[in-house]
């Protein structure tokens, strides 16, 4: 039996593990290391942090190393594994601070390193100045630039949701900012009729949108800093800072060197436990690759609420229990200004390159009855698979209370549900909150009629 | 084939049937028989409009007689039908203004008829002054009652979430408004303990709240006006103004005289095509009873949403397309006051009578993150069924943004789903949006423990 755990990484992945582990197994001794100042706290709250919408970082830790002791985990702080053996069952640690180093043996290791900002390779993007935003420690960095009353324009490489929410953050400070992205459309996991909408209100936020367009170099000034951006078609955006909003990439330098599988995603490959493929190894989080329900390709979604998932699992099963994480399907929500946009399942890109045939639909209509004061926009796209009429994927953009709809449409993905059984639905319905046709269900019926349609000419 | 169409009631369910009868078999005669005013219109607006919030009679109709006309509907407004003959296959009409009466044939015929207020039979039920609100005509007969500057006391009988609806609108004017509810909480679809937010909302609200308590008799002034209400235990509640909320019946009296076969709830029997057991005759709305998807057994549910679609099924059936109505999981929402309300699938009393044992667990949440402005308190109570785990019920009471919730719960019940299925779900995240654990995977693993502490016990 298990009787010692070693944890590397300490946010929601990593600790939820350790937590569910050492409740369920209070004989376990488990040592969690983490490199920076914070354990378990909402790597998602950094931009509305760095924002000001949220006033402390205190408010993002859900779990301080304090409350984890008292709960008896043995958490080594300002602590980074340098490597794992899993011959000799030990880590190699280092205090940041001290420098001292040592060893820590397991039978069992949870690896939850969590993800690092994708970087462009280009001249320039290690100069002073430029930021990426994974951990806490990177958003106090920004935070402090930001607030240091030297920056008055800042440029945010790629233009998914998190350089959005970054763009924004920036933004609600009173400083120019720019987005570079390289697509038509900004955040590329929707499809490029609801980017537009996005687009809109990014710029309607006074927020600059370079698209089709993407970073060729950084300058750098005579004091070692970023002070613009080159483009591909020739732009020169002057910069006194520089944010990567690219997207992060799982970080699995570790799991390389300690000959632990990964899938062909670059993530680590685990199984529906979160077992690794190294014996007593398990892994959760952003730095893993989960099944796609609907493609059943492995991908790597980077997301709080799948690393606290995946660590519970992981935790119940190291202590002798059984859950599984039966993969993703895709959900995301952003607010974009004052835009809500969510999506689930399959992107017209996802659903073409996983070989399925589909129709669309979209609707307009508005979140209460029409009626009703404060009723909003809401746009919801359908895809439904030809023939079956299976809900492949959704997408919704609106105003106020439109975006949570989508956990309604993911629920249906998830159970397979054809665009037909969606349209009679027990929906909940009310003028403060829907029209008499919700929203869901007027797309549902526009899509089922695309879908006899098709039928007819097969 | 079907080539003359009658049918009787203009509103949600009859126009619905109407409309894509006549869509996708454009040949086919219509004639609509409506006895109000209106056609297509939001009986569920009505209290909005009365309390002032919808500003014109007009904005709560969906689809004027005229367009229904111009669709190529015969619709006969201000027009009652008063008996159906299904040997002679025709309806007798009357023209309420005029007294003309008239015989019109039919091949098939739509039974759309809605539902009547539940009046108690107490002395006095029929005075002047005590109104039921169920129509158009209804609604605009309390508003102008409200605005003539004659009545400053109004109380309400029953409090469900129409007579919870209708008192609102009545306080938002500045009247005093006293409710009597039988039962110790209001709305009684919903479980006491959250029946308890309920009560605390309205009070907040400013207004009175008599419950555990029940009408006896009205009183009535030597005018022949109701004066005063008198509850059982000796209350005497005095009132310009009766307002009966005691929730609505079947309207099924010409059914029965024609002899169309109604159902062990007291609503027309349909299939699930929405046939009546009488040939050629068809039945949709309020008036008809429907199939209880978890308890098995036939239910009537007044609502708009089920009209709507009802109608719908009817009509294309009609056309010769095929469509069904797979029933009921007993999904409402209302807001009471600034309180949100939500539930699906069976109450603890619902679940208890359908037989079911079962474990509840409840929950208290917030909106958004909890660190993020504007997060909103949220409770969720969950039913699963022992042993399966199966979600047999949910209910939420919140501020903004809590009860659409409950959809992604419908769909769960819908799909037989366990909370340990639902445990897992793919459901949206992102602060402005939920905890990293949404309110629904915190009650699914809530209850997800009971469960399991359960089964240990068997």
């Amino acid at each position: 039996m298990v009787q010692r755990l070693v944890v590397v990484g300490g946010d929601a992945a990593g600790m939820s593990a350790a937590s569910q582990a050492k409740k369920r197994r209070p004989d376990l001794q488990v040592v969690a290391f983490e490199r920076g100042r914070a354990t378990s706290y909402s790597a998602c709250g950094i931009p509305y942090w760095i924002g000001g919408a949220v006033e402390t970082e205190a408010a993002l830790v859900a779990r301080t190393p304090e409350e984890h002791r008292a709960a008896g985990i043995d958490v080594r702080m300002r602590t980074e594994v340098t490597a794992i053996d899993l011959d000799r069952r030990e880590v190699r640690w280092r205090e940041l601070e001290s420098g001292v180093e040592g060893n820590e043996p397991f039978d069992d290791l949870v690896y939850a390193t969590g993800s690092v900002p994708m970087r462009p390779p280009v001249p320039g993007i290690d100069a002073a100045g430029v930021y990426g935003v994974q951990v806490l420690d990177d958003g106090a960095a920004l935070r402090a630039e930001l607030e240091s009353g030297e920056v008055s324009r800042v440029v945010v490489i790629g233009g998914g949701y998190i350089g959005l929410e970054l763009a924004e953050a920036c933004r609600v400070r009173g400083l120019a900012v720019t987005v570079v992205d390289r697509s038509a459309t900004p955040v590329g996991t929707f499809d490029p009729d609801i980017g537009e909408f996005i687009a809109e209100a990014v710029r309607c936020e006074g927020i600059d949108l370079v698209l089709s367009d993407e970073v060729v170099a950084i300058e750098v000034g005579a004091d070692g800093r970023a002070r613009a951006v080159v483009t591909a078609s020739g732009r020169e955006l002057a910069a006194d800072l520089v944010v990567l909003g690219l997207g992060v990439r799982p970080n699995v330098r570790l799991a390389q060197e300690a000959g632990i599988p990964l899938g062909a995603s670059g993530g680590i490959a685990v199984d529906a436990r979160m077992r690794t493929q190294a014996e007593g190894v398990w892994a959760a989080g952003d730095c893993v690759e989960s099944r796609h329900r609907l493609s059943g390709d492995r991908v790597v979604v980077a997301l709080g609420t799948h690393a606290n998932k995946q660590g519970r699992v992981a935790g119940i099963n190291i202590a002798g229990g059984y859950a599984t994480f039966p993969g993703v399907i895709g959900t995301q929500v952003t607010k974009v200004c004052d835009l809500e946009v969510a999506r689930t399942g399959l992107s017209t890109e996802e659903a073409e390159g996983a070989g399925y045939s589909f129709v669309t639909a979209s609707v307009d209509s508005t979140t209460r009855a029409g009626y009703f004061p404060g009723a909003q926009p809401i746009r919801l796209k359908m895809l439904a698979e030809r023939r079956s009429g299976r809900l492949l994927g959704a997408q919704i953009v609106g105003r106020q209370a439109a975006a949570k709809r989508i956990d309604a449409l993911a629920v249906c993905i998830w159970n397979e549900m054809s665009v037909d059984e969606i349209l009679s639905l027990d929906l909940s319905y009310a003028p403060p909150f829907s029209p008499v046709w919700d929203p869901v269900l007027i797309a549902a019926r526009k899509a089922l009629e695309a879908v006899e349609a098709d039928v007819r000419t097969l």
